[in-house]
């Protein structure tokens, strides 16, 4: 049975201050989450904008050869500049983004009430993160919680890696995934001695988002890329595929919660059961969402209908969802991993 | 000096036989080159497309499945499939393309008058190459005749490796780069002890083709990737850019000649000088093109105004560039080395 948190939204954009005072924001979202000591730890995607100037849209980057957050003025009379699609603008060289996301850390000793930093955790640094980084997902293996996320620029959805500790410093470690590769997840141990890493790449002519596995030695060279799960026609993953949760085992094999959603209709997650030994091996699949948009809170928001989540705690029976709901706030639903295993065939 | 060979196009598709009944040659261009014995030989991309039907739009593909060429006949009455594109086959579902290509061997004792198998060498055996192969680059390299190639694929544009040691017997080693990458081209020798190799993601979002350079210990797991070279405003590479040849070792480092256009202009080539020993420093770059379309065979053809090579052979100071001209015929053109160098802003 899916049990919705009752104090749902659990983090909205008003919990967050900006990270300065020419920003506002927009919505704190997807997440990635960990146990660290006594805490739960959600890593927390901030997407702000520039606060509004009269007759001009505006574009926050990280400018990294001054290395520093920067605020580029479009003139909104400039016929040469393309600002039909709000989240855009498009001058003749380049296309920008008018939002532009960080990492923040929110932190809760019982898994729903968390307190937010007021500084960002992770922020541009490089050339290939000036637009932004998104969508933050934890992994704990080998000594160390390992964070990806992607990263935006003009050179296009790198997939890059972190690591920490003790959620106070971080070390940034460089690119994992050449672009566009998005919606990375690391498994919580290596398999045959290899890490094992969802990837979704996209490709710019066929435009097919798929999930692929990858293995590493180091969580930055990577190969034996497999192709792990396609589009099906006529379900809810029809059109959009990629994983989301760091996968957990269970009796069965690997538990990996992913989202999907067809043209046009809502983004809902759903499960995949791999093999123990080789999650290139899918054992089952949902045929149905496992969780779906129907609360007003995922239906009706800044990207109306999405669940779209970054990450789960597993307790016994319990699989605790965070999810980002519209793109705008943090969401928790907690559902019965036997009932996932017995909804999906078999 | 620039010298066209005076037999130029040195190759056409009437010298070479369609590698079945059911298949007509569009064109033999993008070629790779290499020293065997006392032969040259040219690894050729020859596109085919399949004989005419009536009222239907015809597509040959690798079924991986079957495990065979097939030919999926499209009624043109369909008003569901777009046909706009005579490239293109496009259904609601999937992006086909109307032409296949394999790679075929041609060998010739003097570089000039070469002789073309008449089976091809490599071909789809795969279903991320169920669209074909193309663009092969051949890089000697550890014993091995290295070659890596483009497929396409519903799934995207990936770059493959096989190997040879004698052009007779073939091993595909498997995927290198992740969709969409291509214009990838492998360096002769290892740099400090690592395979380094150019390539060229292209951002679905952000649609600028740039030169990467990405570092390896097998040719199979890539890291390390570097941002070598950007698009240019106002100049000849403003727009699309790609390694092209192999690069070679000059008394001021490597030279690598790649091509670019800017938009709706010519194909072109440019070099670039690289750092000997860490070839992600660039030393100098062309400001124009050291070889660009103005012969009727390069700016009358299929796709008019492109010449684009995947090889060259050095020989004392002069370079001999294979190249294909309007993606339907291989022509031949030698330059000076000393000249090249000269023409750089060094």
């Amino acid at each position: 049975m899916t049990k919705r948190c009752n104090k749902n939204p659990i983090i909205t954009k008003y919990d967050v201050r900006p990270s300065n005072d020419e920003m506002e924001v927009l919505g704190a979202f997807n997440c990635g989450v960990a146990h660290y000591n006594d805490e739960t730890i959600l890593l927390v995607r901030v997407a702000e904008k520039a606060k509004d100037r009269n007759g001009f849209v505006r574009v926050p980057v990280y400018d990294s050869t001054k290395k520093q957050e920067v605020i580029l003025d479009f003139d909104k009379n400039d016929s040469d500049i393309d600002f039909s699609d709000v989240r855009f603008v498009k001058t003749k060289e380049q296309l920008y983004l008018t939002s532009k996301s960080h990492i923040r850390i929110a932190r809760s000793k019982n898994g729903v009430d968390f307190k937010i930093d007021d500084e960002p955790f992770l922020s541009s640094d490089y050339f290939y993160e000036e637009y932004g980084i998104e969508d933050p997902r934890i992994t704990f293996v080998d000594g160390y919680y390992y964070i990806n996320y992607s990263s935006s620029s003009r050179h296009g959805v790198f997939t890059c890696l972190a690591r920490t500790k003790d959620f106070v410093t971080v070390e940034k470690l460089g690119i994992m995934f050449m672009p566009d590769n998005k919606d990375v997840v690391i498994f919580p141990q290596k398999i045959n001695g290899k890490f094992c890493v969802f990837n979704r790449p996209v490709s710019a002519y066929f435009q097919r988002p798929e999930i692929w596995l990858s293995y590493s030695d180091d969580l930055l060279t990577f190969g034996n890329h497999k192709l792990l799960c396609d589009l099906r026609e006529d379900h809810f993953d029809s059109c959009r595929i990629g994983a989301s949760c760091v996968p957990f085992l269970t009796e069965k094999g690997w538990l990996e919660i992913y989202h999907g959603c067809a043209e046009g209709d809502k983004y809902c997650l759903g499960a995949l059961l791999l093999d123990k030994d080789d999650p290139s091996k899918i054992i089952a699949r949902s045929e149905q969402p496992i969780l779906y948009p129907e609360k007003p809170y995922e239906v009706d928001g800044f990207m109306p209908n999405v669940i779209f989540s970054c990450g789960a705690t597993v307790d016994g029976d319990s699989v605790h969802i965070y999810y980002g709901a519209c793109d705008e706030c943090i969401c928790l639903a907690t559902l019965s991993v036997k009932e996932i295993l017995n909804s999906l065939e078999c």
